[in-house]
């Protein structure tokens, strides 16, 4: 069911600190900063030779990683994406495990464009995992 | 610098049941358990398309994944590995740069057999960052 890692996304106080980071100090190639207000945070693509890290900054209020950086200052790894080919085939069998979605349990936009799940951490080891359909 | 996303390394409390849930329940090719008593862990590989994620179990006294166990019981993502073409290039640049370099700063032969470095969280929005040369 799974396919590539889409992208591992790490919460940052300061995007423009962990850009500089990534850039300069790691040497990686970084985008410009995005807004997407819709979803609550500003992201930089880190540009991998196989997949991608996405830097999150906080975006107006209630956003979904604020409570996340309030526990973590620094920052940390937030969630983890993998591809999935059909992701209503894939909510059902993980629905049929017993594996909770979050939400409604509908797949919603992602910051991709793309339909996207998130499950619960609590059910896979601790790692927010998102699932997204390409 | 960075070349690919080596892997995520995701701690977790109980292997088996970590690695049913990425086979079962996710549908992923998952290895069997190799022990690696010199680097403190037991780990099950997840083999994905463009890279692979991997599961680590504590093993033995001294694990050094048994701190991050202790202060998430559930399990979480503890480190990412990326890819450098010469470490100690790597090294040099990122001491320039500030950034402080784990242990006594000298590669160790990781997991794969090959040199490893690991970088301060504290450093790299609070990621642990294990560099490994390929």
């Amino acid at each position: 069911m799974l396919g590539k890692l889409n992208h591992v996304a790490i919460a940052v106080p300061d995007l423009e600190r962990a850009s500089a980071l990534y850039r300069d100090t790691l040497g990686a190639c970084v985008s410009r900063p995005q807004a997407l207000p819709e979803h609550g945070v500003t992201v930089v693509f880190v540009e991998l030779d196989n997949t991608k890290v996405e830097l999150l900054e906080p975006l107006g209020e209630g956003s979904p990683i604020a409570g996340f950086l309030s526990k973590n200052p620094d920052g940390g790894m937030h969630h983890i994406c993998y591809e999935v080919a059909d992701i209503i085939a894939a909510r059902d069998r993980l629905k049929a495990d017993g594996a909770r979605i979050l939400g409604d349990g509908e797949p919603k936009t992602g910051a991709h464009g793309k339909p996207v799940l998130f499950l619960h951490p609590k059910d896979f080891a601790g790692t927010l995992v998102e699932l997204e359909q390409v």
